[in-house]
């Protein structure tokens, strides 16, 4: 079994070195220079312990890069007895941590965007380039010595319904090559959370921008025989984004006008069938935040995180088509998948990270523990400076 | 009622003005400068509205700054009812937070204290003055140009032993008119938490040799129909600091050489009566940090929070005389109290505020939410670099 277990923790290291190009490319799960392969258990439930993993049982990594990969392979790779690792470790936390932070050094190619005398982005030097032929749209200020150079919008756009126009014509009019996944799903552009909006813009293009962008996210959770459980989802292969990887029970985009609350509820709803009756008690505990620079794309996200226990008998169904299905597993489990693995949608490593720390599956005995806690927020929080 | 509760605001923005007077003297709960009165109600119990306050029934500034003002106060102040005021307003809850971080523009007053390369605090340009005189025992480096003045111990000081005898005789030696309150109680110094000790310093000296402290501080809970209540503690009037004031139902320093689990069941027991047996279902949840510099003093603090849950029946009892009576209060006048009084010990605000926000009583549509959780930890949480 021991050679197993290395092998296994092997492919996640072959993993993690490649994990710029796998993040890079939202399409595929697993990065494409991966070459072993991954073994397959047969365990059916999490109170019998995983088979034995034989070197017939495998899936090619051309399946796992395809998020192929199955509950089976979740189930072996968070058991605490199939790899003989160390749950107080925290680096295996600190590498997912890492992936959604990429980039700091890349900052320096990036000019602020500018309304109103607030910055609302950081626009990359190249793709301000495509924005040139726009004069009717974008103004280009130069270093003057005591500021540096910025994109502002044209004077002649006032209004915010004239500036989200425009936007929109420039987003559409760059197309699909520059901008991939247009989603016709608006975000508002302000300075801070909470302040008004100076216009809004396609989701997709968000990130181009340098736009600050707002998300829920849901620990559904389950508390039986005095042991926490997490409803986990796996996210449909159809989706344009991390398809077939694991996912919260409950996470979405915060569009414009609608309350964090609110939109929880809705999700809840959509993505996972819970009712009003039930989702109304999820509990605001927070949010975690992140900077992620990856070519022309600026990400600063902020996710405000909610946790609901739910009864034990809820199960959830999926009402949009985005998840493929719903597994209940133990929240020590979870950890280990989330330590060992790279099967998790990014971000919502953050998210069970913070859920760890609150309900306290990580100790502070453990060497990192500050660390670690503080590097949840990584990105800019701030609500009154951009 | 109305002129009443405006009276008593008037009173809390009073003691807001002059908070730096009230915190720089910890042996007073209330500034010398207050010279309104405020008023007392004879509500015994939550369940009960608290009776209107009259003129006549008033408590002079005198005893209320020496921390003698009664439950009764507090039960007045936490009411819902009392006082006309918007729950949804952070301001009192970033007001508290500012308390424990003073000073940030006097830190170029401050020189770094260095062991083995490693910053481990920074001392007063003016209390280093004071230590020139022990030669053997300090060395002062002076601006090379590329590394700037510096603070370091004497070459022939190797051992942690020899370091710790040495501070301890300079500490003795300086006196209690430069480093008030000696505790005779080892903090153990280092570049970060968890790493090796340098050597271990007085807890009551820390400050002035800017050395990080950690702490422990739990949220005693009961929940009972649906509603969640925090067990506060009130501080005895014989203590150095922060006599009479209201405290978490338990909270510690961390000495030298006890893990931060093992000491909060220690101090379950000593400060609450809480045996071993219920102690150590407590959580770990986190942490705050601060960093507050008054004087020569310069205090770096990294608090680990904990919850813990209690049976409704359990009844703290202290035992090592520091608390001077307990009561159970309604999280949501709890956070009344901290929002609109200077009644709570300053450091356990940002706990409680924390527990607030984890608990889901800080909600993500309050203008300010992301900046608030962000300055719950203002401190230098970093454990590998200083």
């Amino acid at each position: 079994m021991a050679c197993f277990c290395n092998n296994y923790l092997y492919l996640f290291r072959q993993i993690h070195h490649s994990i710029p190009t796998f993040i890079a490319s939202p399409s595929r799960a697993f990065p494409s220079c991966l070459t072993t392969t991954f073994r397959v258990c047969n365990a059916q439930s999490w109170s019998t312990k995983p088979n034995p993993r034989s070197m017939s049982e495998s899936v090619s990594a051309s399946a796992t890069s395809t998020g192929t990969f199955t509950w089976d392979d979740v189930v072996w790779s968070s058991d605490p007895e199939t790899i003989s690792d160390d749950p107080s470790d925290l680096n295996g936390y600190f590498e997912k941590i890492k992936i959604c932070n990429r980039g700091a050094d890349m900052r320096f190619e990036f000019i602020p965007f500018v309304i109103e005398d607030q910055i609302v982005g950081f626009i990359h030097k190249g793709f301000a380039e495509h924005l040139r032929k726009f004069q009717y749209v974008f103004e280009f200020l130069p270093d003057n010595g005591s500021r540096g150079a910025r994109v502002t919008l044209n004077s002649s756009l006032k209004t915010p319904e004239d500036r989200t126009r425009a936007l929109g014509e420039v987003v559409k009019s760059l197309g699909e090559q520059l901008i991939p996944g247009i989603r016709n799903e608006l975000y508002p552009v302000t300075s801070s959370f909470g302040a008004r909006a100076f216009f809004s813009l396609e989701r997709a293009a968000a990130p181009y921008f340098g736009i600050k962008a707002y998300g829920v996210h849901m620990n559904g959770y389950v508390e039986k025989g005095g042991q926490k459980y997490l409803w986990i989802g796996k996210r449909s292969r159809a989706k344009a984004t991390y398809p077939g990887m694991l996912d919260h029970l409950v996470a979405g985009g915060l569009p414009h006008g609608i309350a964090c609350g609110e939109n929880m509820v809705k999700e809840c709803e959509e993505e996972a069938g819970i009712p009003r009756s039930i989702s109304s008690s999820a509990i605001p505990v927070g949010a975690v935040s992140y900077m992620d620079i990856d070519g022309y794309r600026y990400k600063r996200d902020v996710l405000f995180c909610y946790d609901l226990k739910l009864p034990e008998s809820f199960i959830p169904k999926n009402e949009d088509g985005e998840v493929e299905s719903f597994k209940l597993i133990p929240v020590t489990h979870v950890a280990n998948v989330i330590r060992r693995t790279y099967l998790f949608k990014p971000n919502c490593c953050l998210v069970i990270i913070d859920f760890l720390f609150r309900h306290g599956y990580i100790l502070p005995e453990c060497f990192g523990y500050l660390d670690l806690l503080q590097s949840l927020r990584s990105g800019d929080c701030s609500q009154v400076h951009p």
